[in-house]
């Protein structure tokens, strides 16, 4: 298979709502040039990307729907559940621990962790926060292959440290910080200030 | 100027954060190889990176922190303060509230909407949650570059069509869908599934 960029794995993601949509609402077969309005791209893009993925549709005819939305869902690695453990009970943490859209995708939040004692034994959304010091022994009887650290930024190097110790393949970073993982690890790091740089760079290149 | 990639961009967000690390440390100069090792990339990519906006630095000596820094500044848009407006009082309007990196970087969220009865008039971070319906308004008054949309999907494109009306020029979209703006309206989408989506991907296809 050649190589995928990051830009296309999102325009898949993308396809997969508005596939999933059509699918509710009864649609059997969809366009390129449907998917592309939807995506705010062009239909060459959408049969681009698709394209990566051996030959799907029929000219004239289109995709059909559940064989696209199933192809693209085995692509995207979500025929299968996630455990995923989120370390850092603050204001961030709380907000993904409740987001609908996690669940829906199959990723499972099975623990929370920090290490303030205010906030050890407190509930949330079913889940009772634990002391991050049993992190390590709670992944070694349950591994998990997604972790979420929203710790800040001076703790953050020394949990993926401990995370990848712990067998844990890939990382959801909300610290602002630059992690350095082995090779095998995936850090995708999610910085709101920075989103909204890229706004003010285009509102100062305009 | 040549068009920038959004990964330039980012990079250059990046590279800013370790310029401003190193000048609070009291280092003058730094190497294109200092950056590359802490942003995770090449000394040729920070070559090029750099090299959008002009020469920079010395062979041998490497660049000026001071001189980069503002440069650096320049082009994303930093020179300035932005007002921000956020719609939708809900957890992650909560958290991105008292998110200390936007206040850092010149973004001040001034005003806080929602439709919700039980939020209207809450406090937040000092902040007072005003009635949606006094959005356009109150742009009228005071307006505001950008935006960040923090509603249910289902409300997104209303709130937005009013905010674009009301004359915002940049939106930071936190709702699950896909928005349509006039050409002269930028829109930034963070979806936290879809970053969950990047990494299922990389566990799938390694």
């Amino acid at each position: 298979m050649r190589k995928i960029s990051e830009s296309t794995v999102r325009r898949l993601s993308l396809y997969l709502r508005f596939l999933e949509h059509f699918a509710a609402q009864g649609q059997t077969t969809i366009s390129s040039a449907e998917l592309a309005r939807r995506g705010g791209t062009t239909s060459a893009q959408v049969r681009k990307d698709l394209s990566f993925f051996g030959s799907f549709g029929k000219r004239g005819l289109g995709y059909s729907v559940s064989e696209l939305t199933a192809r693209i869902r085995d692509i995207l690695g979500l025929r299968r559940t996630y455990r995923v453990v989120l370390v850092g009970a603050g204001r961030i943490g709380s907000a993904l621990v409740q987001y609908p859209g996690f669940r829906q995708r199959g990723f499972h939040v099975a623990a929370i962790y920090d290490k303030d004692p205010k906030k050890i034994g407190s509930r949330w959304n079913g889940l009772v926060v634990r002391d991050i010091r049993h992190l390590d022994g709670d992944l070694g009887k349950e591994p998990s292959d997604i972790a979420i650290v929203v710790t800040p930024a001076e703790s953050a190097q020394e949990v993926v440290d401990r995370l990848v110790h712990a067998g844990v393949k890939a990382i959801l970073n909300f610290a602002p910080v630059q992690l350095a993982v082995p090779a095998d690890v995936v850090v995708k790091s999610v910085n709101m200030a920075l989103e909204l740089e890229t706004l003010s760079f285009a509102l100062a290149n305009r």
